[in-house]
């Protein structure tokens, strides 16, 4: 990066949801991702603007993926990247979420990745402590750095997120990941659709600005990109678990189902996929798709968000 | 740092306990952690003193904090840090304790951080290895990272430890916290009591330099340092289990007990924390606590120690 | 490392096993390992050629010893390194090797260091990344890393491979460890026998270049260097399974059996011993043992390996 007027600051000393953002810091965030995305692929990745600035992520739910992507993104920028997973944690011996927090808090880290299987957590949590906190996913409410990266990609394959007609599919009820990406198209000036089953939709899912869709081919009509997410069997404990054959049959995207959108769509998946449940094996590698492309914009938006927030960083001197 | 006068050098290769180290040395270790204390201050938390060492650390027990504390100190340090936890060690292929020092011996490191729940273990291992090895708790014997950390903690708040008199109270008899803080506080000259009830008290603890008080109320009396420690119910297997609300009746700090002490006591515990067990919450988040202090101490206790054996580093050239 | 002369490329991308390297192959990471023990005694440990690239260690075996080897090597090199265990893994989410692989790929590493229980997992895996991937144990198939460090061990002790008479002791059926010393010690011009029962022999090692024996001492005979193999009994569900005082008495090394062997033969073992079992402790820490070099070895070649493969690594800047 070597852009030589000095960046506007990032007015958030959190990253906490997308709600809350206005389409001007969505736009900042991915413009500095978009330079991320240009050091990920030097030979040298360093952007040393993190340096001796200590990043935690506290991970109190196993994330493969988004704990990866924030420990590279992290050590990219040069920072001292520290991983703590909950099952090497006090948290068993008896400490309260808010203990754990002002524990890790007094070793004056700068940035606190969470990821917490509560919805709320995450928020409770940077009400206690001095550095800032970014939202790696609490339980369905937000997932705000998957929705910045989904983000990402799209506007770099079709140069634009106003317009577009995105169709959001599958378990919408379960998913962090729907909401955040809800909130963010809409804000950016995108017609969002959501489309299920309706044991899987949430109640008044209309009144965030989603059209509802229980028939997958309508829903994907005119479509220029069909966002999947993941059957989230695991969530659905003592609820209504469909079959996978059936849940294939009636929203598992293939072929078929995908020539309903525009012919030049796009297929995104947020990882990891359960192949021929919710996604057919050739169209997730087939030339429509850009999940491989999602995992490396995560990075990217993990690089800009990790790097917005150092202008708030606590002792920050003044710029 | 800037000290232009060159630092004598610490007289030992490890720090395996309190025992054996001169106020001298203690005073040493002090001095460098209050620098430490600004390093972690600062927005670039590096002074990279370690630059290129390797720093192991090797839990056969787990603790978020202690390990999280050292992985950060050698961090900002400069340290290249690898954890190690027995979980996913050779250790479970039945290789013996001294094999796996031997093993990590060869791989040249220049520190070994190492939690054990055997007395004894950590200078076992330290005799076998030809690089500094700091004990970060073995059994019931030593912890002596946390009695520093907790002296440093004191003498910032009340400008010196001579003199004070300074209450340990609960579960002394599995307390490597206890013994260790008891060495250190009555080699610098403070007055210390410990107070529990009798099943929790080893046999002898008189001798080593405590007065014992079983009535919390007595012992607390005119203290100027009254420093709880964690009820350890998962060290008492077969032995004598105290019910919670008789143990936080007779040995809880609450703000009734504390007002027996001096007016000006200040309240301590190691951590991770029972609310409710051995602390009130209305103590433990109250004016007269350091317990959050006491983390950030921790960092720079470690970061001191650290720095003070890289001075017996082997092949360290001659200064 | 101070050569002048620019050092010729090595001409493989990945390194998956000896099978297909050529003795100057061999001999080129020998001596780019010799330059790297030095580097990890000195005081600062430090040869930065891979700074700001991603190293990550992929293992879907736990095991100590190798990937700490990997993890200090890629540090010492100054890359950037990312440990992923499988239990933290979206695999338990039923992704696909591939899957993992590709997302891994995405978040765009220059080296990928793999184990995986399933022989030939590692070459599937590479042939769909387009970073380097080292073999770190793949079934029973390959441990090349091991292999090379087994020959330089022998190279600085008995200063050359050639002609030398190497007999590999033990478990020989279950052995990626036998396995890739056969296939390097032969291409070397050592001369290779196995030892072992015949249940633990795989059928038609004769044809790989061995000399086969049941009867150890006849094996030892005159042999410059007894390679023991550690005794995989968690691999051997449902096969035949040996008694341990039987093990011993036919196959163990002790100082009698050893004995046989030439007086100035040297003793190796990849560890984790079972001591007793396959391997007399005597022996073990005997004058004859080079088991603890050997580790140190281990990294070496492991920082040898990463630095070669690193000219070829994507995106990169021609030479």
């Amino acid at each position: 990066m070597t852009s030589s007027a000095p960046r506007p600051r990032f007015p958030h000393r959190h990253l906490l949801g997308i709600e809350g953002l206005s389409p001007h810091d969505i736009t900042a965030l991915l413009d500095l991702a978009d330079e991320a995305v240009d050091v990920s692929r030097q030979v040298e990745k360093k952007k040393a603007v993190l340096r001796g600035r200590t990043q935690i992520n506290l991970f109190f739910e196993a994330s493969t993926r988004t704990q990866s992507s924030f420990e590279l993104a992290g050590k990219r920028l040069g920072a001292d990247v520290m991983n703590m997973s909950v099952a090497s944690s006090s948290i068993k011996k008896g400490e309260t979420l808010i203990d754990t927090a002002m524990t890790l808090n007094a070793m004056r880290p700068d940035l606190i990745v969470v990821r917490h299987h509560a919805a709320g957590a995450v928020q409770l949590l940077a009400r206690k402590v001095d550095c800032s906190v970014i939202n790696a996913g609490d339980g369905a409410h937000e997932h705000p750095t998957q929705a910045l990266l989904d983000a990402l990609t799209i506007r770099r394959n079709k140069g634009r997120i106003r317009g577009l007609t995105v169709a959001i599919c599958g378990d919408i009820l379960h998913s962090r990941v729907a909401r955040s990406n809800l909130i963010l198209l809409n804000a950016m000036g995108a017609d969002v659709r959501v489309i299920g089953p309706s044991t899987l939709l949430p109640p008044g899912i209309e009144r965030m600005g989603a059209k509802v869709f229980t028939d997958m081919r309508k829903g994907l009509a005119g479509a220029d990109i069909v966002m999947m997410l993941r059957l989230q069997r695991e969530r659905m404990n003592g609820s209504f678990v469909p079959s996978v054959k059936e849940y294939f049959r009636y929203y598992g995207l293939d072929a078929e189902k995908l020539s309903c959108a525009k012919p030049d769509a796009l297929v995104m998946h947020p990882g990891p996929m359960n192949r021929g449940v919710e996604i057919a094996s050739d169209i997730a590698d087939g030339a429509q798709s850009l999940i491989r492309e999602q995992v490396e914009m995560g990075v990217a938006v993990r690089m800009a968000v990790l790097e917005a927030l150092a202008g708030h960083l606590p002792n920050q001197p003044n710029p």
